[in-house]
């Protein structure tokens, strides 16, 4: 085979299968299981088009999925970084860690393409633009969907307080507003039921 | 809350969340387990953005990231029916039980997005757009793509043929020729380890 574009094309996409196996702190809906970061990364694409219509008109769509589907590629080398981590050395080593992640993945590919990739991740993580703030606010959302449908999920398992998880959700209400009172309303079932610590 | 709208996309996300337990018979690239539905679109979504230069240049990605997204959530009720299965009746089957998953799934949803989601479904099944044309030949590409990195995968643990292989990949041929030099070389070398039959 002469393409060498194809070969580099599919190197990374064969590194990129790792994804599957990097596993977050939030159970799916049954419980039964930690979600990896990939069917994670497809579920928001889901809700990206389901919940289209609660973002602001001129958000574009392609580009927020494209976001979803790129913006965890780097937890392949630099791991998922819990957000309610009390140790501030991971979130300290976070940014580094991804940046030299990020080199390295779309590094696989031609040129060209790796400076694409890397503009996706860059736009997700500056958060400047409407379709990253909706890919983010979503982000935020289904880790909440998923805490609740399992009864507590990694809020109940590492003792989160309310203050934290309303901060975490503040992309939400910001970039999603129509979905801000599911949320306080969410969160406080989950005080009553004991799943978050109620400060 | 009163956005009834909401309450019901909100409950779709939640029901599709479960492809992904949803197992089909390809293994992830270091075989360590079966890969889920929900892990499998998001890899063609990602894949469809990687190898958009060798779709036709009207093709809209777009369009074919909704279509990635969306075509597996029917087996969800219906299950994954294997590419080589050799039971008839699998596949004789399939066809209903596809479309009454649909009409539960995409019915969680209000009305005109129910119908939205159905087009999406539709068109993928229909092949009779260039989306959805590049869209299912990244579905038999990635999972060749799958099979031979893991040693053979579901060819060689249900003993498949090569011509069988070669019928389930002809969509690449027809709508991603470029890569068709690669995949019957690694159809060859797979023959040549064992892992397909040759016939």
């Amino acid at each position: 085979m002469s393409d060498d574009r194809l070969v580099q094309q599919i190197a990374f996409l064969v590194q990129a299968d790792r994804l599957k196996t990097v596993l977050r702190r939030t159970p799916l809906t049954d419980n039964s299981r930690l979600e990896n970061s990939a069917e994670h990364s497809w579920h928001l694409a889901l809700a990206a088009i389901a919940l289209r219509e609660h973002a602001p008109a001129d958000t574009d769509l392609a580009r927020v999925l494209e976001l979803v589907v790129v913006h965890d590629l780097v937890e392949i080398d630099a791991g998922d970084t819990f957000a309610y981590d009390q140790n501030p050395a991971a979130h300290a080593t976070k940014a580094d860690r991804e940046r030299t992640a990020a080199e390295r993945l779309f590094g696989l590919l031609p040129p060209d393409q790796c400076a694409i990739f890397r503009a996706l991740w860059d736009e997700f993580e500056a958060q400047a633009t409407a379709a990253s703030r909706f890919a983010n606010a979503l982000d935020r959302f289904q880790a909440l969907l998923l805490n609740s449908q399992s009864g507590g999920g990694s809020w109940a398992t590492h003792r989160v307080m309310r203050s934290q998880v309303l901060t975490r959700m503040a992309p939400v209400r910001s970039a999603l507003p129509s979905l801000w009172p599911y949320v306080v309303d969410v969160i406080d079932r989950a005080c009553d039921s004991g799943a978050i610590v109620r400060d």
